[in-house]
């Protein structure tokens, strides 16, 4: 028997199953720095010690998205190493705050198959959970992909689960503790609080970044994700686009620390409501984005935090002045990357 | 109102204004290992938390460049978004030493003021100082850069502070309790002493280190400094030069990298007189470096330490071996980036 | 004379000599953490405290290779500078493991010398020994390496070590208290123990990962490895292959990597035996590797542990499958780029 893993296919997996990941990972100081250096995110909670603690943090703690890398990497090799495409998230809610130090694990139930009609791929949905060392969940979310099958000629009767449009505010989890008193509006870059939001306002984010080979690459291996097209040239020349594809997510943490300029105190990413990738991102692409105000929730009981539902949309070498979207058929330009709908929080 | 900054204007400057500087940060392990894998540098102090404590750190404390370049990347939202030109720096002190774990801030004075003839840009003179976490000094020096005016038609009296020429010794802030006894001599790199070195003692640094799109923008992410120039090949490439700037920063810490063969006991910059980026850098740019010993200084009261002002020019694509300089017209030959002249402690 | 170093020559190493190499360097979690992101190791031991602590380490040790990278790094400036060919290694032995927060050094005695008949260059045989803060001894080597003579007459009589072909059981240090009980085999992500792995199974691991020159620049600093042909574009663009050349260390921390599709549970590289780059490596190959299975060992006295003696081969832009290697003449496909043997273990 070969000792060589190829990865799940689409007949691999049955409803209920349950799969614990490796390969288990303590995230640190180390990874933080490493987050700033790839994406240049400027959150003050985040990038200070001294201002998380002063609005009730133990310390800073880690980047929202650098959790949902590294619980999402360990989950490639057995769910989607064979995939054909990620098609999308729901139902992602950030628990717990993660320290540097903590060491953290991920674990995938299939909650839904359905093979596809022409025999050759089939859609699988799981529900992942990350957890740190004391068992506290740091993230859950949904995400359904399609896979190719091995050849087998199985069709199970297709389960799809039920998935929310939005995260309810009932399970969103606020950080304990935190004093809004602490907040300086200076320091943390804008002055603007979760009032001063208003639902269908726009925001431009202004700024660009372009992505290079090295990057996406090294952050992507940060991540231990395993997903070959991400790696490897030879293979990629030879591919659907000659080229090596960059991880969606990678362009969801541009997107994020672009939109510092606008949401500077949208301190922490309570919810991924859903996201889709809409067009592939290659190496030499600027990355812009801009945001739209979805709603203005408030968080029962808590007087000092309130939470935006936003919408992100991220584009490739196109600045976002004219607030690209997609059309009334729900036809997106080439140049938009990313439509990405989730709940932040920031200070009242 | 629009909640996105672009930056401000020569006009939203007054005389005396005060702006503390978003985002907070502390610097860890993490900031110091990128460092190093950046620049290759090899400074034992910074090195190794052993040989620190050998010569009476309490630890290995941040390469000084690192310290700088914070600091200087939390001013750039404020300062110089819309600048034209970075035009020079003066009177850098540095104070006490910086360790992981210390979180800084930083805030700027405004010292000066001139309006330019054409009426589309100004001069702004700005003192910037940089904190830790106890309110102790780190950094302070004054920059002056060309700001673009947004079209208004106030023509401040123009106000140009006094800059020395170089720091005095006097305000030199060498470490406390530093012991030379400590020093080994062999794992420093090089046998030379502060009494080694003799004004007028030009030294070839020898190597070279091309610099990489993927590099600079890594490190110019990890000081979150947003200048657009480094970022946005979208909009370079419409740009004066086709394809983005590199940090000049980035440029001084690759100098400073090579400058180790042949001051490799000049564990610390005390000060820094004055720098100038005298043509631009990009990536493919292969940096070499050579020094000039300018003056030999004695620290009143301090047998342990003795102070060089040494001047380093890089080169782009151009060895040192002919210690490239400006003509008798004080012109720089296109080969030559960066003179900066500034002020190291050795051993004595 | 000069305060810039050129390296040594040929001439200037005596039988017996020891030298004491610059710069100490401490390890920590930032090191590891680039670590990570450079190659996209999973090794669980590696990768969480809370693993490593379930089989008896104090915390995640640092991957071997970061050490022996390090170490070797130390010895460039000293050994090969003027190196024209890194000819091989041998009977290299990792000792105590080494944590975050430790402080190595690394020091060197001349073991042999050789001229060459071309009387320009000759044979230079070095063990070079790692230690920790407390003088405990994590790693030694001995490398050879041919040297140019920088034009002088002499003549020593030869002196060629004696090497082992392979590092003996009896020397291997296997990790105190290592409590195989422990192990997750779901978290280590594969099954396959010590007992597993039969002699001449062949493994193919399956996954290529592309080079740029960011990464193995940045890499290389890492390891503050002075050797100019990994740096200097400009020089070397007038050199032997019109670029830079990627470290052989870096190939062997790819392959590694790899080669946890197979190996994932060989979460210890006891010992190298030896090593030879057999073809030059550029930015854009992708590597791929595959494994052969030579010994298993058993440790006396040891229940928890055993060992495997594996030959790894590595190629450029050349998937495994074929398990490509060198011919009945001992020649080297062109692929073929990594030839190392050396001595894992695993738990029983």
């Amino acid at each position: 028997m070969s000792k060589t893993s190829l990865g799940n296919f689409f007949e691999d997996f049955a409803l209920g199953q349950q799969i614990r990941h490796a390969t288990p990972r303590t995230l640190t100081v180390g990874d933080a720095s490493l987050y700033t250096a790839l994406y240049g995110c400027r959150f003050a909670v985040q990038s200070s010690d001294f201002f998380a603690q002063s609005v009730g943090f133990e310390r800073a703690p880690l980047d929202d998205l650098l959790i949902f890398h590294t619980v999402f990497g360990k989950t490639v090799p057995d769910i989607s190493l064979n995939a054909v495409a990620n098609l999308g998230y729901a139902a992602c809610i950030f628990g717990v705050p993660v320290y540097c130090g903590d060491s953290l694990t991920a674990r995938s139930e299939v909650i839904g198959l359905r093979e596809n009609t022409n025999g050759k791929t089939g859609i699988l949905y799981v529900r992942t959970t990350g957890e740190n060392q004391k068992g506290e969940k740091v993230l859950s979310y949904v995400r359904w992909v399609m896979v190719r099958k091995s050849g087998g000629a199985r069709a199970p009767d297709p389960v799809i689960p039920d998935l929310p449009k939005a995260v309810g505010v009932e399970t969103l989890a606020p950080p304990d503790g935190f004093d809004a008193a602490g907040w300086d509006f200076e320091l943390s870059g804008e002055s603007w609080r979760w009032g001063d939001y208003a639902p269908g306002e726009k925001i431009d984010h202004v700024d660009g970044m372009t992505i290079e080979e090295a990057e996406h690459a090294t952050a992507t291996r940060l991540y231990q994700n395993t997903a070959k097209v991400h790696f490897n040239q030879h293979a990629e020349s030879r591919g659907r686009f000659g080229r090596r594809l960059i991880y969606g997510g990678h362009v969801i943490s541009l997107a994020r620390a672009l939109s510092f300029n606008g949401l500077a105190n949208a301190f922490r990413i309570a919810a991924i409501n859903g996201g889709r990738h809409v067009n592939p991102v290659f190496s030499g692409n600027t990355i812009h984005a801009w945001s739209e105000i979805l709603e203005r929730i408030e968080i029962p009981g808590n007087n000092a935090l309130g939470a935006l539902r936003v919408r992100t949309l991220a584009t490739k070498d196109a600045p976002c002045a004219g607030h690209p979207d997609k059309d009334e058929y729900g036809k997106y330009p080439e140049s938009v990357v990313l439509d990405l709908d989730y709940t932040v929080l920031l200070p009242r």
